[in-house]
């Protein structure tokens, strides 16, 4: 299944894709896509509604509709660094031996599409395209990795947007250069897993100004979602509807020589084979 | 004005303390003294229906009640690291130029005298009596320290309690030695700013097992709430209820020789002049 909200930004409404091009609303039957809604039994819920309305003719066109993040504000957003070997080269950062594990603050999270900020006194903003973990039920000390297997709803594209001065020129701790408004563009959908083939064998891209920057795929990376959803419930209680974002493959502006950084006026698209894509025009924090 | 919350942990009822030890309960007026509280307005909101309650005869004693912690579940918990000269220079690190933020897990939050869980595989958990800042209003990009001092709801006592072996030794990062189950007991209440003389001199203190461990003052901070306020909007929204814990004075378990760190059994007792006390009993994570 493919979840998706529609609408303005705060005012969005719950969602499923169904065929190419249209959707089915569900906020009647569900309220919204958030804590609550994963914490009760989550997709489950809605395949009965959504196979009613199909047959009552309640299918509309996406076209036209804003589209937000696929979740509601969630309780936490942890990052992973350094999960790609490539990238930990490139960032001149030694290979991890365990995940390196940050926050985002949660109202960073915004729609795929919905423009990025520069905060003011920012000089050095990148792109990182990462897949998303969307977290199905409370993980507190899970047992092993078919545990945390069971606790993922499904998986979204995130652009961990990221302000390498602050992030590591302003004095210890990423979440400084990572919380920023319009920070965490995430979706366009959420998808389940039973609609991925192989999550470690998902190709990544992200283009800037039409250039490709990023190319990668899940198969490098360090620590694969259930690894990384066993290892973070020894440390803290994932709550359900939590993002995790698994870190980014090669090529961040930061790796380039000479570096290239966000300026306004930037238009990035990125994406996930499978999970869809994002577009954002960078512009000055309003 | 001292606000607090009673009842079973999860369903605690908002209240303000009146007289010595007796209570009104806000529950049919507030709800809760949650992000929707404090953004339409807080503690304003309360004065006539307290009134009101005293004079209906509302007022209850306090005894017996469970106290919990005096907000609900805040979007985000933003620590302040080696915020004090002396801590510093204790835990073997530089004095920050600037704030170090990090944050813990905001379902880490707990009542004042609530148990402690030791996480299984832990080994380092230690101690940290702070002074936590309850926000009043959205602080983006905020112009100055009045603005800043402005959006300050109140102040509140927390044990920023933090297992050191995965702060520290276990790869980049704080939040994962800040966030498990237990790790940030708060309160007993929230004190408006103008019940508080002077928020730059209270005298923190923290006994275990009835060792005095912890002798501080708020003078001996390096930077001061509305400084801290101010500097975090520049990196992050912080919404209303947030909770920012702002670091600690000289005396925590790492810092002794020999480093002492909290066994099942132990007892924490902690407070903050004006603010009122904690008192913990260590246990292992059930």
């Amino acid at each position: 299944m493919q979840l998706l909200r529609l609408g303005p930004p705060g005012c969005e409404r719950p969602a499923v894709k169904v065929g190419d091009d249209e959707y089915v609303d569900l906020f009647d039957e569900v309220g919204d896509f958030d804590e609550a809604f994963f914490g009760r039994g989550g997709v489950d819920l809605l395949h009965d509604a959504v196979a009613q309305r199909v047959n009552d003719g309640l299918a509309f066109p996406l076209e036209g509709s804003r589209i937000g993040a696929p979740i509601g504000r969630p309780h936490q957003i942890v990052g992973i660094g350094l999960n790609y070997r490539d990238h930990a080269v490139e960032a001149g950062m030694p290979i991890p031996d365990e995940p390196i594990v940050f926050n985002k603050a949660p109202n960073s999270l915004g729609g795929p599409d919905d423009d990025v900020h520069l905060p003011p006194g920012s000089s050095k903003t990148d792109w990182e395209v990462e897949l998303g973990i969307v977290i199905g039920a409370r993980c507190r000390y899970l047992e092993d990795e078919q545990a945390a297997s069971r606790a993922i709803a499904g998986y979204v594209v995130v652009n961990d947007v990221s302000e390498r001065s602050f992030q590591l020129e302003r004095g210890g701790q990423w979440v400084k250069g990572k919380s920023a408004e319009t920070f965490t563009p995430c979706g366009p959908l959420l998808v389940t897993p039973d609609e991925i083939p192989d999550v470690a064998d998902l190709s990544l891209w992200l283009d800037v100004n039409g250039v490709r920057r990023q190319t990668g795929s899940t198969a490098t990376m360090l620590f694969g979602p259930a690894f990384l959803v066993h290892y973070l419930s020894r440390f803290m209680v994932l709550e359900p509807g939590d993002l995790i974002s698994t870190g980014t493959p090669p090529g961040v502006g930061m790796g380039l020589h000479p570096p290239v950084f966000l300026r306004a006026g930037d238009l990035v698209e990125l994406g996930i084979h499978g999970l869809g894509s994002q577009r954002q025009r960078v512009v000055a924090a309003p």
